[in-house]
């Protein structure tokens, strides 16, 4: 691979946790390798003028299914149980590897005109999934996702995921990684989980799971084991610092002292949480105790889009209202779950989450000489509050420019939306 | 005036409470002359290309206030007392008339860029507020708000109404009509609002005041006058078909008769709730109930924008979780309360908040060839639940075109947003 560089003028730095500074980021290859103000034109094969724009970290999307960006707006105002058995489930049926990669596609030009570097995604049809982060330039852990409830299904899903790892593990210039995946403690056995948790720690490999989303699954898991659920993954020894549990909305105190105890990772998702009607995470006060909160969309289908500055915006209103404190969740807070918080959750704040020498280049300008940002008084509060995402400008992933100046390079996105056509006129009339 | 035409040809129409259809539209000076498939392209002096585009009402802000905009960012993440008395009132104190022009400049610039025609504003430098809505182009209620606890104050601020009153009212064409508007029940008196009352049937004007937006200001209200706000306004002989309640969030049973009762409009601005940590005001309910609930922004410092497109989304989404069903305010009526509710509230009906022949050529047309829009098979659950504002490509109001293909005819923003970074030095410096 030839050698090239980037080098990021006269940026307005945000950084998670640190005051705003004007300097200049050069970039080689992959990796951030200075941060000066004295770098000049010639340090570099290709110069960004960055005056009037702010430089952040790739937002950190870290719970979504990306294939369910095809199924956007097919089933809204229902409740759960109608929209996944008559709407969501009956619709899926119909998903085929083809139509997962076009719905993975139109995911990840959505976050990359977001400012989104990097995602976290548990489904089906996961070599397409695959396929299209690596094609999109972006980077993704990506989980083949685990339902079972007999001995015969496990086997099967264990195939499944080990093809899946096997294959795509450390793929796409390490771009794609893999995680094991059990749906969620009501979708699946003992057995599983207990298999879940040895094969990770042999694979070295994240666990990413769906818990307590709903007040209903926590009274499933209760009749059942006679526990809560964050007490009954901890029984079966399934807890640990490489779990990624999404959702995490009907929490016990003791259930948050477990969390904490095992170093659990969340992944908040508010606007599903919302639009299902499923409740309110009790986000403030776990990162008041020290617990890696992260932020995710969820999937299209529930949320109804993939925009991390939305998200940051919806968490912090729902934490101050909810709480009756105005308070809670402040901009610097957020953006640190929708950044760094990401990182840590998936296991690569060593890598990403920030902007800082020797990192990967996972970065996102964005033009602040826009009316969301005017008066130009706080950059922080204006992206959280008052941005809606329209003034990201340049989104880089791994040293490679996805986006310049709102032009996609990686991705032709016309042509993306007219498969998308195609292939939800194909999911509509198999219904 | 000479005259002139538009025609919008082969547009998605998405009217509030009607099946979405094809059509052209002729204007005709400010009025909707024809809604029509035969419509060719001789009829009109401009033909807009609409294929590939959705056509909606201009969406109509019933609650704002324009000059804020200036002091966005300035307070964040703070309870409302401080907020109020250390961020905000020592800003107010600084804000001249030219610092209000430019900062309802850069709200008028905000709103039509997301598709906003018609706002409602009560504020002080009113004059400089009604310039910047006749030179935007937009459509404004304006009022001077009255904050007396004293006979000697309440004829000052008589005088200030009356002013503004007569020398705005009417004026833009007929694009800015004046309110009379105290302030709220806790900032005036019973004389004051009996003032009003009097004032509104007089010059036939309606009313646009605060209600209920936080329980302290409600607890007052009950210690001072032994009942609720609502209450309270219902025995001074305030209340009316013609008066704006803005807020209300906090509401007994018995008050939300009397909303019903008096047929009182209502405005819901559900991000300022959220982000000052007010609460959730029982919207879905009073839908259910047939009162007229529609949709505002509140001003920039407590949102912080003035998105009426995320301010659907927000809505709904509140009202799912905040009630636990995730069918509470569906699409279809938050978009209600976002266009034809908001023509009720502010009396207007007869003229906008829907795409109708005979109405106001208030119009917005929507990029739906885009991510947010992908797939088109529910344009708008995409506009409610997906999109956030950035597909907006022109925005027409009284037959004018304040902004086509996303490029703004009225008002230069660049030059705007170097005033507003002029007039934030001048105001932060004084603090």
């Amino acid at each position: 691979m030839e050698s090239k560089s980037i080098l990021i003028k006269n940026a307005t730095i945000l950084n998670p946790g640190e005051d705003i500074k004007k300097s200049s980021v050069l970039i080689d290859n992959d990796i951030i390798s200075c941060i000066s103000d004295d770098l000049i034109h010639k340090d570099a094969d290709k110069v960004i003028d960055a005056e009037g724009k702010l430089l952040i970290p790739g937002f950190v999307n870290t719970h979504t299914h990306l294939s369910m960006n095809i199924l956007r707006g097919s089933g809204d105002d229902l409740p759960l149980d109608t929209w996944l058995n008559e709407c969501i489930w009956p619709l899926e049926a119909n998903l085929t590897e083809d139509i997962c990669y076009v719905g993975s596609l139109l995911a990840c030009i959505e976050m990359i005109k977001t400012g989104t570097t990097c995602l976290n995604d548990m489904y089906f049809n996961m070599g397409s999934v695959a396929k299209a982060v690596e094609d999109s330039g972006m980077r993704g852990l990506l989980a083949y996702c685990i339902i079972a409830f007999d001995d015969e299904t496990l086997k099967k899903e264990i195939k499944n995921t080990n093809e899946f790892t096997s294959k795509y593990n450390n793929t796409a210039d390490g771009r794609v990684t893999t995680a094991i995946s059990p749906h969620a403690p009501y979708t699946t056995t003992p057995d599983v989980l207990k298999w879940v948790r040895k094969a990770s720690n042999k694979e070295n490999m994240p666990i990413h799971i769906h818990v307590s989303e709903t007040k209903k699954e926590v009274e499933d898991i209760v009749e059942l084991y006679g526990m809560r659920p964050f007490e009954y993954l901890e029984k079966l020894g399934f807890l640990g610092s490489d779990v990624i549990a999404a959702h995490a909305v009907h929490l016990s105190e003791n259930e948050i002292d477990i969390i904490k105890k095992y170093n659990v990772k969340l992944s908040h998702n508010p606007a599903s949480n919302m639009k299902l009607a499923s409740g309110v995470s009790p986000v403030d006060k776990m990162l008041k105790k020290g617990i890696t909160v992260s932020l995710g969309t969820d999937g299209a289908a529930s949320n109804n889009n993939l925009n991390m500055i939305e998200e940051m915006k919806i968490a912090t209103l729902l934490q101050k209202v909810h709480n009756y404190d105005a308070t809670a969740l402040p901009a610097e807070k957020v953006f640190e779950m929708a950044t760094i918080n990401g990182a840590k959750t998936l296991g690569m704040d060593d890598k990403i989450g920030s902007v800082n020498v020797g990192k990967k280049a996972d970065l996102c300008l964005l033009d602040i000489n826009t009316n969301y940002f005017t008066p130009n008084v706080n950059p922080l509060s204006h992206l959280v509050y008052s941005s809606v995402g329209g003034e990201v400008s340049t989104t880089i992933c791994n040293g490679e420019i996805l986006m310049e100046n709102k032009k996609l390079l990686c991705v032709d996105e016309m042509e993306v939306f007219a498969m998308a056509e195609n292939a939800t006129e194909k999911i509509l009339s198999k219904k």
